[in-house]
């Protein structure tokens, strides 16, 4: 059950039984556009402002993630979500009409997956048959709540990444007989904060990275096991720049990830096109790569094992102004093929 | 394990090994001020602003808590924290120093609830021998991201609530031999959101006492159990008004909360000679009444059993400025005599 320092190992693992992703236009248009379940071409969603946007955008995915399951709402018996925003309000307003207790979390861009760690957490620990873990984020709340209105036409270094407008949910649940083929959760690495003093904010890669190589050194040390034991180890949302201090910081202690990295940021836009500089970001960057591009590959048998790291960046436009720095997070989730 | 919709019954319940309390000269100066570990003069807990000293309290209040339990850091394998800030600034930079993998919660005021929750399911999962949970707010880091800045003199409507400089932590921990007395958590019922529609941010009593209701009634359905199954039901900052409104609800539904009923906001201030209105908020607020005076009732066997029920408002700057309603938010703690 508890391993090493800081994992846990899932004994009888929990299942992803069914997910669910809905993301905006550009999302649409980058590499995995064509995986993601609804490309809404509104951004506001029919809403009146962005923050209904995105609420209106979760309740739209968790929606889909219960329905491509066969899965009442009733049938599930606690929420784990989270976004953004101040005081957590695209998920206050966007899973009230769900009627499930919820648990709110805040772990900026890592949040997805604090929400599996604690879905499988719950369903492993027979207080729950069913969970439902969703993460979101919208470039148009994010950039009010962090930066700049959209209309000033703010202008971006290259180290700066792109908040993605999307939603990722996912249905943990307990193994059963009508679970054959669905991802397994096996075992969890919650990160603790790392703050090597990156005030940087158009640069969070940078802040991020040295927090996803604390979490896998945790994860490579509690499990017994290095690069080799996965298929893939997926950080949330590093970027170009978080990526390669990643390899770097990773290869001084002597390990050569080159190959075995993925990063969602850097997956889901085709970033010299699309103009998103380091690549993606926000809780829903990772939310929506897991849904739409990692679990169908585990489904496939493509991948076996992978180490899915979903990184935040711990800042408030309140702490940034008073010259604070941005510490980092990440959350290790280790899913197998079913 | 799991009862009726949506309640844990712990069958080895976890218990509260120790818990401390930090707060402001207010708190210091009202009902509970003999009772409060440490009470700060300064309001800056010697730090350059209002954040860094809610931080500054955070960091005091969980050292303490673990001093008073003779535990040290290493010992506590996961944290479960939040506060009222954006992006929960306040834990972030607070805890950063504990090294311990954090999950970050916003439950609004409801977050003591929250975090107790998550670290007894935790304990009784079997994933870790101790935890801590922590919440925090500070009147002056509330003011300022919720309200007018504190220059500016606003004056206050009588329904308003004063939000509490405070912090409360609990480490919560599997009982053994040394655990004799210790408060235990027997079992909890996490809340759902409850939206009537109330808009008015100067009256959060109202707001929340829906969502109170809702998780006392199926606390009630879930245990098979009625008010008089508890020394006290204590909502943790209804107010004056948010208390005559829950009174009136339970009662129209026949449950008589009159004498069992009592609410943190109530008890911290002396509201007629300190000028706090219709009482205190928070989630300073529950989290030092929890700390300084309903465990150490449980403790003097003067309760046997409470149930324990932080309430939340959750609204946004953002969200009331677009004209949205609060929702409220009530998760609920059972915890017994050692």
């Amino acid at each position: 059950m508890q391993r090493g320092r800081a994992s846990i190992e899932f004994e009888e693992p929990p299942v992803i039984i069914s997910a669910a992703s809905v993301a905006g236009k550009k999302e649409g248009e980058g590499p995995l556009g064509s995986s993601i379940d609804v490309v809404e071409q509104d951004e506001m969603f029919g809403m009146e402002n962005w923050e209904q946007a995105e609420s209106a955008m979760q309740k739209q995915t968790a929606d889909l993630a219960l329905e491509k399951g066969g899965i009442r709402k009733k049938e599930v018996r606690y929420l784990f979500a989270g976004d953004l925003l101040g005081q957590l309000i695209a998920t206050s307003f966007g899973t009230v009409d769900l009627e499930i207790p919820l648990f709110g979390l805040y772990g900026a861009c890592s949040t997805m997956g604090e929400a599996l760690t604690l879905a499988a957490m719950t369903v492993h620990g027979g207080y729950a048959e069913k969970t439902l873990a969703i993460a979101s984020s919208h470039f148009a709340t994010a950039e009010k709540q962090f930066r700049f209105p959209l209309a000033y036409g703010n202008q971006r270094p290259y180290s700066a990444t792109w908040t993605v407008t999307g939603c990722g949910a996912a249905v943990v649940g307990k193994a059963g007989e009508n679970t054959k083929g669905c991802p397994r959760i096996t075992g969890v690495t919650p990160g603790r904060i790392v703050d090597l003093g990156v005030q940087d904010s158009m640069n969070m890669g940078a802040a991020m990275a040295p927090a996803a190589v604390h979490t896998i050194r945790q994860n490579f040390e509690d499990f017994g096991v290095d690069e080799t034991h996965y298929d893939r180890i997926i950080t949330g949302d590093l970027g170009e720049i978080g990526r390669k201090i990643l390899l770097d910081m990773m290869k001084q202690e002597g390990h050569d990830l080159k190959d075995v990295h993925m990063d969602c940021g850097i997956e889901i836009y085709n970033s010299g096109k699309q103009d998103t500089h380091a690549g993606g970001s926000g809780c829903g960057c990772s939310a929506v790569t897991l849904a739409a591009y990692i679990l169908p590959r585990l489904r496939a048998g493509e991948w076996k094992r992978v180490l899915f790291l979903p990184t935040g960046a711990l800042l408030s436009t309140v702490s940034f102004n008073e010259g604070q720095s941005i510490p980092g997070i990440a959350h290790g989730v280790v899913i197998e093929q079913g």
